[in-house]
């Protein structure tokens, strides 16, 4: 830091600082606890995701490239690469957009982060030098500290302008989680978030292509390719983050340092971590919740049902007004089909979101009888619905707080059966309770052998 | 192309189009010929970077994870998967700021394209598909047009902002050269340069650092991979650049698609690029020109020279106005220290730049007598210069075109020399000639075979 560099505004250095300087014990239990469960739901995403064809593609094209099997892709019976595995994984994790959000800036915060992590704890682990899960979860927490703290140092114009904010912060999270693990010191860690900075990329334009779930895999890749040119030396800038010409101020019209100063150690990102209930965006689960809440309350099939009508947040007709969706993923930016799906089957997973689904004739006459319109009043989070049977019964329900939002998180249990529903069409369902106890017992494990033998395919 | 988008902005798929349906005879002569002076340029700059700290830290990182041997890294006698082999090259490429300029956007063309392209044909002449020379030299040429159009409309917001448009406008000619040898379709082509679009990253705040050369290695990576995933069936948006969220209008205030359409497969961009005669900042190239010139007119020594008064374009002290260097690579940000250099030794090369050359007595104090002063009306490419000798004769000469701009471009023995002072010294003088004459008559070459083999260390 030198004398142009004011202390409050030096946060690259600050931050590696930070990231280099904490101990596992000075995190509290509830932050370890909040990092079990984003860990566990990134591993059902990832072993989920595994057999979609964006990965039998990105695979196809990476195997001619990769190196020594150091690392497990998910789901799958292959070993690769340590740095191939953090970019499959990533992407595998992110392909149903099914995983975490840190609902303050839409990032994804465990794709970029644990991908990286999973993959150099099982190089590390062949070498001799056992990554145990206690330390781990402390590094994946730093990454997501780091990554969620910028984030906000730059949300919403870096958003708003067409970053998407999960590969451009995500790198940053990668970068410090991996150089934790590799003992990076000061003023190497900062080149790693140096380097992190000069690789930030990912457009909002790719969303709806197998480009959007590319993101977090190539910012975990990337970040922990950026935390091994560190180790060996390489060079970078030392305010890659706050730089006039450095990552804020140049994919962002706004740039708070506060927000990535301000009570660094203190309070803990992981910790408003969210955990989606459905495969679908954020902004239609408040009318998910509503219709399984009404269907379970009254027992209603679709044939019981004349109408439902919603009112909603602006948000929801912008991005899900898809009155006639054709194929799985349109039906994700239909509200009409995803609520007509609730009621058929009360719940909406990604096999809710599936080509046939979509076209089911029982589900597609139900969904003309769905209604929506912006009501002025009604938060993102909520959603007023209203639903009249054939035989004239009218039930109305007022969601406050939508499952799966802060103010009304999944339960462990719920959890476990999503990460259950996920994995098990993957690797099977007679495999997924020991994965689960693995991945909720990762903080007393001594490495990461048992959670990586139950996740492969 | 959909309704919502006019012809004149479908830039993407109208590059894919014209870079799948180009063929070898519809380009000019003379610009292969220009084509192969890139080439050679680029050449003599990967291999005499090849020894370079940076080149064994990268290795250093990238080895435990690198693939199989299908590439060779230029310089050394190392061969790796194709990947990492265009990384390494492209970061030799440009480690001693001395590869080609493309002047209109300061975009240093090779660097992305010609790494991806050499390393991507070596692997696929193993398989027994063999790119000819002229196959190659017209994917270089391919890469470098949609490269330089891309740099072109949205030059020079995008450079303000403070991305170095070398890595960000590299990565999209490394996926259309990439593209091009493995044959995409135009859907596919469409498809590599949004993939390209969505990595585009590299920041100016780098400069200075080991991370600058970075950039064109990576986006040589990054492309030729993007190209890769396309040819495999990964799917990106198909308006990548000019979207609304792509990466025009993302990473720039000002976008130009005429800069992209007009006279496509008519003009070329690779006819303007330059070669740089001395190992720095093009700006500095009149001041050193004139010195060379009056020291040689004249049979200066360092003890006749009583003053040099040079009056400069205001960029000259802005960007290069150290006057006491104590590096190397400070040397290159001393208008001062090259003009004594240039009395002492008749040439800035990379010799010229070292920590020895910088501290030796005789220059230091020479530098001193160097004075700078901006002067309105004089040009970049231009210096007014007058030299006084110790016993009172006065000598001026005006530049009015550097050597190595496009107005006084290198002669082809002014660049073969170049070309032989960096590789000579990595790979012996006496492997020179044949190298260069391998890179000369490559345009004739059945494959690259010959011109690798000259070309290792």
């Amino acid at each position: 830091m030198n004398a142009q560099t004011p202390v409050e505004t030096a946060v690259t250095q600050a931050l590696a600082d930070f990231v280099v300087g904490s101990t596992p014990d000075s995190v509290p239990e509830a932050v370890y606890a909040e990092a079990t469960r984003t860990f566990l739901n990134w591993l059902g995403c990832a072993v989920g995701g595994a057999t979609h064809p964006a990965i039998d593609i990105a695979w196809a094209a990476a195997k001619p490239f990769a190196g020594a099997a150091q690392a497990s892709i998910l789901g799958r019976d292959i070993r690769t690469d340590a740095l191939h595995a953090a970019l499959i994984n990533g992407i595998s994790s992110h392909v149903f957009d099914f995983d975490d959000t840190h609902l303050k800036t839409i990032i994804h915060p465990a794709g970029p982060v644990a991908s990286g992590l999973l993959a150099l704890s099982e190089k590390m682990l062949a070498e001799g030098r056992a990554v145990s899960g206690r330390e781990f979860l402390h590094a994946l927490i730093l990454g997501i500290e780091v990554e969620c703290r910028i984030g906000n140092s730059v949300y919403p114009q870096h958003y708003d302008r067409g970053w998407h904010i999960t590969g451009t912060a995500g790198v940053f999270g990668a970068a410090a989680a991996a150089g934790k693990l590799l003992g990076l010191d000061a003023k190497q860690m900062t080149y790693a978030l140096g380097t992190a900075a000069t690789q930030a990329s990912g457009l909002r334009e790719m969303f709806g292509t197998m480009c959007k779930p590319f993101h977090p895999g190539r910012a975990a890749q990337n970040g922990t390719f950026a935390a091994l040119l560190a180790k060996e030396g390489f060079t970078s800038s030392v305010r890659g983050i706050e730089a006039p010409r450095g990552f804020a101020h140049v994919a962002s019209t706004k740039f708070d340092p506060r927000e990535i100063m301000e009570n660094l150690g203190g309070s803990w990102e992981i910790s408003l971590n969210t955990y989606k209930p459905f495969a679908c965006g954020i902004v239609i689960h408040p009318s998910i919740d509503a219709c399984v809440r009404l269907r379970n309350a009254h027992g209603l099939k679709a044939e019981d049902i004349r109408s439902i009508d919603l009112k909603v947040h602006p948000l929801v007709l912008e991005l899900t007004g898809k009155t006639s969706p054709k194929t799985g993923l349109e039906g994700k930016f239909s509200v009409y089909h995803s609520c007509a799906a609730a009621i058929v089957h009360g719940r909406c997973g990604e096999h809710e979101y599936s080509d046939e689904c979509v076209a089911d004739p029982v589900i597609v006459g139900l969904r003309q009888k769905v209604k929506a319109v912006v009501q002025p009043g009604i938060h993102e989070h909520q959603v007023d619905a209203t639903l009249t049977t054939v035989d004239g019964a009218v039930h109305h329900i007022f969601i406050e707080h939508a499952i799966g939002s802060l103010g009304r998180p999944l339960t462990d249990a719920e959890l476990d059966a999503k990460v259950a529903d996920l994995a098990g069409a993957v690797i099977g369902e007679a495999r997924v309770p020991p994965m689960i106890e693995a991945a909720r017992n990762l903080g007393k494990a001594k490495d990461v052998s048992a959670l990586i033998a139950s996740a492969r395919g």
